[in-house]
């Protein structure tokens, strides 16, 4: 691919992840082009359907999430590890990372995407279980937890990135002090499949 | 009013309120009479225009505020009055009760709005003042801490209220813990004037 093709995909991805966050996975393909300064030509040369490009934007995000799971699995301090994990998905999702229950539908049949999913569970439960085993992480954390923290982080929305980053840093400082200690909480509940709150909910 | 109407009253602000949350204030009337069951028709003789919709059920949400805030200013223990106040408004706001910045814009006019808002922060400030007085909350609990918490709480989806609900008391756990420890945390983001995310990010 030459460079000036693979610039366009990349600002294609990142405008058609905005807007997909924005509001969801049926936004027009138009509005998509727009924000990327590209004819709608060119995004159907790049993604020859809609479910191309939700797949490739959910491929996107799913890379940069074993990447970030990789590396707090390589920290020597496996409860620095996991803060680390929670803090950076936090940011992102503050900043409209997170991919909504319908885009997960659209990925449902690539083999890919069901590969690294796998791949990503089974890392963040290596994880976890790394994590509790230091004494640091409460013992009752379970998975639920992850898209809990994961969702409200991608509640968030504020006049710049900046802002919300710094929004999501307080955030996740809150939830990692509650996390590390032992005091009763409600129980865990149950919110199913990894996703965020977003276009899914568009009905 | 006779009942009837009033019943048809209540069904379009209840389904106004979900479809703002949704698909924000600029979601097809059609689709809010769909929603409560009744004609088009039925939802312009009660709301002339969309202004007036959006203005009762912004002012809808308003007065069950002011009332939450009572209740908890009521409480002669004032650290549990305002974890109640704080439990309240976050289940609420995971079950889709919140207020989007676009919905905001259009109440701006109506005297009010601009009222009841005044009176609400008047009321949350004297709740933290008092909260604070007891040595539970945090020194550095902030005004816009209170949006982060409801922005979170309203990133919540789940397959059914009964789990939103659950997964927001979890979440108000976890919060709660840490607002009642003196352990340091990254500081307050700026957030600016209260709304949750949705319509309003619906570019």
């Amino acid at each position: 691919m030459r460079a000036d093709a693979r610039d366009n995909r990349r600002r294609i991805l990142d405008a058609a992840r905005h807007a997909f966050a924005d509001r969801g996975r049926d936004v027009p393909l138009a509005a998509i082009a727009r924000r990327a300064g590209v004819g709608t030509a060119t995004v159907y040369r790049h993604f020859p359907s809609r479910r191309d490009l939700v797949t490739a934007v959910v491929a996107h995000q799913m890379e940069g999430c074993l990447r970030h799971l990789a590396d707090g699995l390589a920290d020597p301090d496996a409860w620095r590890g996991f803060r680390t994990v929670i803090g950076t998905l936090s940011a992102e999702h503050a900043t409209g990372h997170g991919v909504t229950a319908d885009m997960v539908e659209l990925c449902e049949a690539d083999p890919e995407f069901d590969r690294h999913r796998k791949r990503a569970e089974r890392d963040f439960a290596e994880l976890v279980r790394r994590a509790k085993a230091t004494g640091r992480l409460r013992a009752d954390f379970t998975r639920d937890d992850l898209t809990l923290l994961l969702m409200t982080s991608s509640g968030i929305t504020a006049a710049s990135p900046e802002a919300a980053v710094a929004a999501s840093r307080r955030l996740t400082g809150m939830l990692l002090q509650s996390l590390q200690s032992d005091a009763p909480l409600p129980p865990p509940a149950p919110l199913g499949p990894y996703h965020v709150r977003g276009g899914s909910d568009v009905r």
